[in-house]
């Protein structure tokens, strides 16, 4: 058994004393030099009265207060100011997983394959070049890794045909950290959006750009460079996707920011982050087959029998778009939505009636 | 006549009770997730003491409560959670039709110009460069747009010669979007800057500066690229007065989070909306006339006489500009001064004394 | 002595009236039109039944209330919707005079000195090149600032002995304003990072690189351009230390928003801004050190016998960090934390302990 809390044993040790514990979140600090108002507090009491004395108080010092009940929740009420975002554990595990993975296994495709294959050192571009293929690729299965629980409770629904039933645990703790995942997403995008912009001023492409002139010239080529509008077309739209993708995603972030979500309703903040984010996903995925539009079918881009990073990436993200798209389709629109209002599909185990009673 | 609410419904049916409406804002996923704090929710009913006890209630839940008065307001209160984004309504609806008539205009004096009269196809040019045009012409436009109403009620002040006397409806409906119209201008500012940063490595882009290079050793001059100084400082004078205008943007855009705005002090606010906002447009309008210092005369510039995009987006920030120019000239700044303090120019009219007595 | 204030005079007026001062920092406008939610008025009053019955009015409202205390404050209440950034006006002071004297020294130092010894006129490089070499200089001597501070109260800490002694009177002005020096110093890594992003598309840079390869060509060497793979690991690295320098100011920033900065635990928002700070500052000390990397000991760097900027900014940063690394040595660290958690070393000045018992 777990001995008492401080604030336990206070109230065992003076009986007929009142106690109740709270306000342990806010530091000395903060409450010699504030602000106070907007931070939350947790009370905790078994004396109602006692804790809207406490309450008062609290409320004139700014603070918002939540109660969490009797003394017993004391001991969650003092380890909340030790934990460390706890709820970033999971997304940040995966993030740092994901990058680990297409690190290295773009590390040996593209550095190593041109170091043992053509022997030539571009060791360097591990720097950016490397983490700017990186970063978008993290950055998009995350974001599809957003949508992906929402599409597999929906078909869980369908198949059980009804919303009175629990989801799987890890389908529940997958759903409570998509804000998480997103913001990790838009981190990462946003390093990928910073790194493209600095592009143009590295040595290494400016070294090729000025050697692509020279190169150009020796040749002595009567036209010396050809333009080529599909190219044009190609390379702008890619970068117009990606322009609004990123666009997208940072108005998704931002009403993420406590102060804006807070201030939509309920509509509102559905419309931004379903359909919002939908539109972000299949922006961001075009932007993504648009890269490779002309490679998939060139032998030269699997090297080592081994598909270029941009491919993998884009399987979750069509994965969970052509799921998205199927239930929309009418007829299972039709019959998801009838399942959300309460319909339940009465098939064989009764049994499930009594389960709704008790979920009531 | 309308039908009844429930709410309403529900109070006829049971006459004893008291009924209140209200939480119907947040949905039943906020409630068992959370977090609630910082979410507004509306309460309506008729007896004061229930209003009471679910106010209570409801801070207990950490939510801050607005009351809308009697239970005759439950269909407002009912209708909030539908509304999608009612204020930003008419912003969009001007940034649309703004956006759709510089971009077919655009598109006339650019593309199908060029390929009407000098038969070349530049239809790749509609991903990036038309839509790098379009956006900041409207976004300038609308950020004057901003400022142009405060004009107005000035001037319809001074010619009045009090401050008792409502504005025309449309002028009030267009002030209380001013901060929808200044955010979509930030929005489309900052695509412009976007799109602006990925400009040298479009494909196009350095086609042409290799060209430029390559033709230039073609002709085999001494001197193979003049450096013109004053290019030099207008072009950096340009780009300096855009970054410049887009800082500022920013800091009011930030200021306009609800967060941060509120821990805001009332002339803090006025300052920053006010003299941060003026000094903004006075920045991205010196950043346009910039753009086209040595072109406007050029009769080039004028392809089927009709003027360039750039021109035709002055128009409305300079007027603004020149008016406030006047009303801060010490003459007109004083008369509005004591207007605005309550001093009336008295008139013929001696009714509107009478006016003024109901206004207080 | 001070006139009374009208709420004071009030009282005196009418002594059976119970008067509370308050609210006044509510715009007329903004109690029209809202949102009143988040926004914070004071209160002040001798009769604490009144302040309640206008604490519950304010709530009423959806306005967070703070108490000010006796009916005396009423001046402090009135004066501080008139108030204009006071916190912010010696870090603002210190910016312009950093950046005031940056600007004239690498004026003299890279402008007129080559006009001076190489009779070139480069004048135009003060709109950007000279603006992108002061920014960055500021911004990182004031973000070390923001961390000077806390190590020069470990250290008095440390000397004394003791945590029960007050800071001196400019220790605790600086360290109640760390927050706006951040933030100022984040504006211009911000705007280092725009005029960083327009540098391929400025003028003076593409004639640059044209005339290279122009002259490169007409030497007509065989090699024309040698690929210096220490000089691509050097210019990546240092981009790549700029961006992540800014990605994680820029976080920094973010929790500092009222509303981000309230949602986070105390041991979140300390983990924050002291751990991620830290790293932020050495990243970016680092970014500073990897451009001057190897320019240190060439002469030429010298210009009339003055060190460049960059260097001349590394000073407080390095030397913050450098205190830093002694305060996390195990043996200072264990004394620092042991002081801080109130033990005291008694030294022949025993009247320290009367101190603490007045202090506690």
């Amino acid at each position: 058994m777990y001995p008492d809390t401080n604030a336990e044993y206070l109230q065992r040790l003076v009986p007929g004393a009142l106690v109740v514990k709270g306000l342990n979140t806010l530091s000395a600090w903060v409450l010699l030099n504030g602000p106070l108002a907007g931070k939350q507090v947790f009370l905790c009491g078994d004396s109602a009265e006692a804790k809207q004395a406490v309450r008062e108080l609290a409320t004139r010092l700014g603070v918002s207060v939540l109660d969490r009940g009797s003394l017993s929740a004391a001991r969650e009420v003092e380890d909340f100011p030790l934990q460390l975002f706890p709820e970033w554990r999971l997304p940040l595990c995966i993030a740092t997983g994901l990058t680990a993975f297409f690190f290295f296994y773009l590390l040996i495709r593209d550095i190593i394959y041109a170091y043992v294959e053509q022997d030539k050192d571009i060791s360097f571009r591990i720097m950016v070049s490397l983490a700017n293929k990186v970063f978008p690729i993290v950055s998009l299965i995350m974001l599809s890794l957003c949508y992906l629980p929402g599409v597999m409770a929906a078909i869980l629904q369908l198949y059980r045909g009804t919303k009175y039933s629990h989801f799987p645990d890890w389908l529940d703790r997958w759903m409570l950290c998509r804000k998480q995942l997103g913001l990790l997403a838009l981190a990462l995008a946003f390093l990928h959006v910073l790194y493209t912009f600095i592009i143009p001023i590295r040595y290494a492409v400016r070294h090729k750009l000025i050697s692509t002139v020279v190169d150009e010239m020796k040749d002595n080529k009567s036209t010396p460079f050809y333009f080529d509008n599909t190219d044009a077309w190609a390379t702008d739209s890619f970068f117009v996707l990606g322009i609004m993708g990123f666009f997208l995603y940072f108005l998704l972030g931002l009403t993420s920011l406590p102060s804006v979500g807070g201030s939509l309703s309920w509509r509102e903040f559905t419309f931004v982050q379903s359909k919002l984010g939908h539109l972000t996903l299949i922006v961001c995925t075009a932007h993504g087959y648009i890269y490779g539009w002309n490679k998939f079918l060139k032998p030269s881009t699997y090297k080592w029998w081994t598909p270029p990073g941009y491919m993998l990436c884009l399987v979750v993200p069509s994965v969970v778009l052509v799921l998205k798209l199927l239930m929309v389709l009418p007829c299972v629109d039709r019959s998801l939505g009838r399942i959300r209002q309460g319909w339940e599909r009465t098939g064989p185990e009764e049994g499930r009636a009594s389960l709704r009673a008790t979920t009531l």
